[in-house]
């Protein structure tokens, strides 16, 4: 299937990009419940290294599944090829020179991992933002627990389909504990070397 | 299937990101022959934006194929599903900012109008690279020609699979009247004013 494909001598290479964006590369995965408030942390990390001068960007459900992945279910086999599709993205990207921040739910432990794989593990950051499943129904900000308890929606992580939490994560954010605020501050100084930035 | 989705509110968007870069983003899109001269071009249409402080990324087959498409055929239908994900990427990376470069052989003209419809036509450049078969088959830098002639290659554009040639391509370059240098000095031209920058 591949025999078509023959590798080119790139002119621009990541190496040079890093240099003129003046910062490493790096992939920010941000994993937890539906709720849990990664979206909400990684958009504030993302604010925060833009006013540092960074380039970045951010993949999550609303701009992967309405385009990318729009013909993919939320099936298990589904699920993993959304976020394998992500991780090549996400690689593109940290390729492009990109601080990229990734924020989905990925409940499964052999998925990130094959993100890890896919990025590299010296370009991949973890981070499970750990909020309780009864903190986030309670919340339920965008009204899914309600619906998937009533039955009308199949395979919600948490309600109807597993989360398997992360064993090691690099960054571990407990919302119960933490202010937006204080994640970020957590995050950055956590991730300030790999970035090579003062 | 998209009733989990709901849209979220972005902190940093396409505006700022184009402020901060200092030029807008834009997609060129280098559709030709195996063997036309897509990727030298574009390579060397990178090498010119960077050097004039842009930032930029390419896809091709080389880093597409390998990864993202890496479950899918040469056959009609997947053929269709690869350019649908690459213009999707593309996509996300204008969002992120970026003058994109993308060249693909991308022979049927319902996709390259896919293509548009996705990033949106105002930031949609089709870069014809028009080299006539005899010429790319002359050539043949990989050997591919050879190989599908031999039939060792399927559904091999030119071959053994139509090619639909772009009716009204924004730029087009007749590589046997025009050098590389020419070529990236007629594209500069014509997208100089879409980028924004002096």
């Amino acid at each position: 299937m591949q025999k078509n494909v023959v590798p080119h001598q790139f002119s621009v290479g990541r190496a040079e990009r890093n240099t003129m964006k003046g910062h490493k590369s790096l992939l920010l995965w941000f994993t937890g419940l539906s709720g849990s408030g990664k979206s909400t942390i990684a958009n504030a990390v993302e604010k925060e290294l833009v006013n540092n001068g960074m380039h970045t960007y951010t993949l999550d459900g609303d701009n992967v599944r309405r385009g990318l992945n729009n013909n993919l279910s939320f099936s298990a086999e589904d699920r993993t090829e959304n976020i394998r599709r992500i991780a090549e993205v996400a690689n593109l990207m940290v390729d492009a020179g990109l601080v990229v921040l990734a924020a989905f739910v990925s409940p499964y432990e052999k998925d990130r991992e094959n993100i890890k794989q896919i990025v590299g593990p010296e370009n991949f950051v973890e981070i499970f933002v750990n909020t309780p499943l009864e903190e986030c129904e309670r919340r339920d900000v965008k009204g899914l627990y309600a619906k998937a308890r009533a039955g009308e929606i199949n395979n919600f992580t948490g309600i109807n389909a597993p989360y398997e939490a992360p064993v090691n994560p690099d960054i571990e954010i407990d919302t119960t504990q933490l202010s937006v605020v204080e994640a970020v501050e957590v995050i950055m100084n956590t991730i300030e070397n790999k970035l090579g930035k003062e």
